[in-house]
């Protein structure tokens, strides 16, 4: 297909173990070969429209094959098996109600999972502008190469300003792939339909979770309300519970089941940032690859930083505001770790962490689903709640 | 709706006088109406997120109704009643085909224009920080305004980096509802099928084409061939040729009649841009609302500069390399713009455009459309090419 040309979906073939009853430990392979796949059919597809656009696809394509763990695509194939289950199809005939014949099913539903990691790569690429951050899983940040680019050609104008402008860009345009990837997908438009609410929802929640974190932080509230509305909507939503939402509701799940997915979904994500939090304070460097302290030098305000100003005396509260952002050493990182430990807030964060995951966990085990899926679904809510990095 | 609800189609009501035999006049405020209405149920249904979201939805919705000509929907208009005219679609019968009721025909085609306004906004508000604009259509730009927030509130940081890290989000807000207004019409699954090539190649090129402009602008080149391939994407076909391809398609036009139609669309466009050209250089800031000679003091790159770089002797060409984007006062403007004149370029592209726009409206005679729709088209052609503003 060509740009004049009028076709418009794909015929990609999945990896050879890809199956409906493929195991969540199998997606992300999976899903780096979709997304090498679309690239270069996309690259082809859009070859002709100057040789200057098809390097910034390649920029783009780099970063997005470039890394990551797949958390989105995972629950949202968690989501679909479990769909595929409680609708009573087997893997070996897709559906009673249908015609879907199961390898080309898994191979529709292998693009609807990888179609969140373009909605991921705007959200990284554009926060990266907004942080300002110059790497990203140890490449440069896409701004800083579109910069880098511009130097080394001795280009006209701000090479800063260059690389934030085509950065924007690129981001645009892997959302709008993402849309073109799902609705491409080869997924009937039945099961398109029923994915529409949650996909539509998750793409306003996790923009809506951005622009207020950017908000909350600028404003420099310590309202911890605020605090707990960014997780909500930027990491619970978008990374768990909508991503399974979405999946079952391609799958045809019940409405019931979904909403027990999203339950689910919500306390796992809750618990996987509140540990993200603890690391930004507490992790090790040598494990998380971040530098020690990060949150504490850079003054991010997390759920975990506004219990400790809420939690502890005047004096500490005073302390520990006066000292976020302006760390210098280890040993004022330390001692802002003291503060938040002693004011109580370090344990408090670390029950929620545990009650919300164990709760999600027993949810797991009462959705009527195979022991198969349930302990998969369950060593990964551990994997990603009790992680050190 | 809200955010937990699973409804995911919207009930609006389009203005009395909307119809399906409706003049391309009454397309901008039937566009306006439907934007209102959509603005509103989206915040209502988005209302629980966080009201600092809330705000920051204002701020789009401000901006969306705020101005505009309406000419992406217009064009798509024209696509769709050329595309019923061509199906033998009487207004009174929606189609032979379907059970489609004809005003719920009309009111999802106008959602279906409408969602062009929304790419148009992530476009502008977009281009916006690009450009480092502070005004647009006489309103302070997305990413001004959200500075303005910034200081009057005294919040913390930079007020500067604040206002493009939201109008960077707002944008992205933006290019997803556009998505959703289109898929939540409550046009047919079979419709929105038919008109997915154009949507998804629509998409591309605008970002590809700005990607590109932004490239070729700090690149210096002077390769006519670069600007008119900007021209190509990031307007013709964005702008006429796509809008008209995706209306005839969502009315079930045949390929043929589409083919014929874009051939009209790219013509008009390029008129159109190059119409701009002329008017950025020799413009009546009276009329244009913008400076005197606006593309001189900016040294945009424009196929007319171009054109007149290659055309004119050395000593022109040299004369105006270094007058471009060093322009001080009206003289240094007058003395350019007898250069570009003098190098015959002015007059080769008022050629072109007369070439263009007279071939358009030679094919739009030819095209077999209702006299009604050929006057019409006629029309707002000339009146897109032949402005003064």
């Amino acid at each position: 297909m060509d740009t004049q040309g009028n076709a418009s979906s794909f015929s990609f073939s999945a990896p050879q173990d890809w199956a409906l009853h493929a195991p969540l430990s199998a997606v992300p392979a999976a899903v780096n070969h979709r997304l090498n796949q679309y690239l270069s059919a996309s690259l082809q597809e859009f070859w002709g429209i100057n040789p200057l656009f098809t390097q910034a696809i390649e920029v783009m394509g780099d970063f997005i094959v470039g890394g990551g763990k797949r958390v989105r695509p995972t629950f949202a194939w968690a989501g679909i098996r479990a769909g595929l289950e409680s609708s009573g199809t087997s893997t070996a005939k897709a559906s009673s109600r249908s015609q879907e014949e199961p390898t080309e099913l898994a191979n529709g539903f292998l693009s609807a999972i990888s179609a969140f990691e373009f909605i991921q790569a705007c959200a990284l690429i554009h926060d990266d502008i907004v942080d300002q951050s110059d790497t990203r899983r140890g490449h440069p940040t896409v701004h800083r190469e579109f910069e880098r680019h511009h130097r080394d050609r001795k280009w006209l104008g701000s090479s800063e300003h260059y690389g934030i402008s085509q950065a924007i860009l690129i981001g645009d345009l892997a959302l709008a792939w993402a849309d073109d990837l799902l609705l491409d997908s080869g997924l009937s438009t039945q099961r398109l339909h029923q994915c529409r609410h949650a996909w539509r929802a998750m793409r306003t929640e996790v923009i809506g979770g951005q622009i207020l974190d950017i908000a909350v932080e600028a404003s420099g509230t310590e309202n911890v309300d605020h605090a707990w509305d960014v997780i909500k909507y930027k990491t619970a939503s978008y990374t768990v519970a909508r991503p399974l939402h979405v999946g079952a509701a391609l799958a045809g799940a019940s409405e019931e089941l979904i909403e027990f997915l999203r339950t689910i979904g919500e306390d796992i994500g809750v618990a996987f940032q509140l540990r993200d939090d603890q690391l930004g304070v507490f992790g090790d460097p040598a494990v998380t690859g971040k530098p020690s302290g990060d949150d504490l030098r850079t003054g991010k305000r997390t759920v975990l930083i506004d219990s400790a100003l809420e939690m502890g005396t005047e004096a500490q509260a005073t302390q520990l505001r006066e000292g976020l952002g302006n760390v210098t050493d280890e040993a004022d990182v330390d001692e802002l770790r003291s503060i938040i430990r002693d004011s109580g807030a370090a344990a408090h964060i670390e029950t929620l962490i545990t009650q919300k995951s164990e709760r999600a966990i027993a949810h797991i085990h009462e959705a009527g689903l195979s022991k198969e899926l349930t302990e998969e679904l369950e060593n990964y809510a551990r994997r990603l709640t009790e992680r050190s990095r």
